[in-house]
């Protein structure tokens, strides 16, 4: 099945929306997340391929929606103008919901028609809607909105960054590792690794908007102190946020010596994660 | 598992809101289509129940993001305020991402812990999604706001209401009757029943968006006009439309005749679609 609309598929401008969203050269951290962990566990084939693809479009929902002026308002996204900035607010939320439910038909499809096992395969789309729901990613975008020009705690700021980052990076490589057939004991240290990198992952961010570029970053940077948002260095301070993220990927790399040499690849995404400029 | 959230569930604001949206009091013409189409067809058990929840949960969630600003801005929806009315539009627009979320998680969640058969759900799964995604639903969506204020021909005004109302009744009514285990010609009928009584219904609505009773229908009328949407009674005038609509309906039942005794709750649904008022 198509993944993604065609240029030419109707209606155009949604179409043309949703293309613009999600081949706009994003990391891909998600769908590599599940792969690196449906190949640490010793997964075969590519039955991984549908459930990653989801995983990024619904990724890539929740950036289109985050970025509409009744949300955070940004302008630009990978260094390019926003999705609502190019073709307006009403296009945008419906852009967003076409890839959301682009994601379970993708799964759906990709399960029907490669022969994924069943059982498995609608186990994992449980747990990607009940990641992405109210009790999870999108529990989280509400939280950070209701945050804002508040004195936040720091568990509050824990609340937002498991629910609105971390939770679908740990279902990613859950995902990954149940797909390829990991044992309890391994999908429990993916877990585990899974947790850390999650929340380190969106310390660094926080980091990002505070000291990074904006040209290196392709978005606005000081955007979270404007507009108050809940963050790691609002709440500790920039050097104690570099800390947390550096012992969050130090445990997280401790808790894959059970994988042995397999786990050569996540480590060295856990250390990507704190080293990113972007 | 909970469909819907409890009032105390967290984040407050977000349950308050899908509650509030779900629980509104809606005619649930979605779930009573699928559940009359599965007892059309000898359907047994409560199979049908996840799935007739997951079509209404789809439902709200599109009247919740049509009602924003960006789109048709309407304040009333059930003679109540409408959801970004009384929660702001951040809330509104994640209440729905978290409803269409939830519908996924309802069906998944349902074909696994009553033991479903795991093909039929999955196919209903990818139906579902499809029905909804950038084809179907939301499709649909983007033609109506981008038909606005525009000289709306025919064939535009069929594609908006067979993508946007059309599409989910018709799945409603399939769903059913896969899941009530439909020959394939019992499966026929009730499809090409439900092709004509998805679009009668969308006449019936641009109909009482004219000549209706605010009271009545719990929202502002004449806000089609005031639009300048592309509508029925817009195109080819009232007295026709009504006719079409009857039209429809007497094709519509035609198709049930293979049902036999079986077919008269559809057929009633049928005539109620024509002469209600609301």
């Amino acid at each position: 099945m198509k993944i993604v609309p065609n240029e030419r598929d109707y209606p155009p401008k949604l179409c043309k929306a949703m293309r613009y969203s999600i081949l706009n050269g994003g990391k891909r951290i998600r769908p590599i997340l599940a792969m690196a962990a449906f190949d640490a566990v010793g997964g075969k084939g590519d039955t991984i391929l549908p459930f990653a693809c989801a995983l990024e479009l619904i990724h890539t929902y929740s950036l289109i929606h985050d970025d509409l002026p009744a949300m955070d308002d940004d302008d630009f996204r990978r260094g390019k103008p926003t999705v609502h900035r190019v073709f307006g607010e009403a296009v945008a939320i419906l852009a967003g919901d076409g890839l959301l439910t682009g994601a379970f038909q993708t799964m759906s499809h990709g399960a029907l028609e490669h022969g994924i096992d069943l059982e498995m395969s609608m186990e994992i789309i449980r747990e990607i809607s009940q990641t992405a729901g109210f009790s999870g990613l999108v529990g989280g975008q509400v939280m950070d909105i209701e945050s804002e020009g508040r004195a936040a705690d720091l568990p509050t700021v824990e609340y937002i960054h498991t629910h609105k980052t971390g939770a679908l990076i740990l279902a990613s490589l859950r995902i990954g590792a149940k797909l390829g057939g990991a044992s309890s004991d391994k999908l429990e240290a993916i877990t585990r690794y899974g947790e850390r990198i999650g929340l380190a992952f969106q310390i660094v961010d926080d980091i990002l908007d505070v000291i990074g570029e904006s040209s290196t970053l392709g978005k606005e940077v000081g955007s979270d102190e404007a507009r108050k948002k809940a963050t790691y260095p609002g709440v500790v301070g920039i050097e104690e946020s570099k800390r947390l993220a550096e012992n969050l990927v130090k445990e997280a790399i401790a808790h894959l010596t059970i994988l042995e040499e397999k786990a050569e690849p996540l480590e060295e995404i856990a250390r990507y994660l704190v080293r990113r400029t972007s």
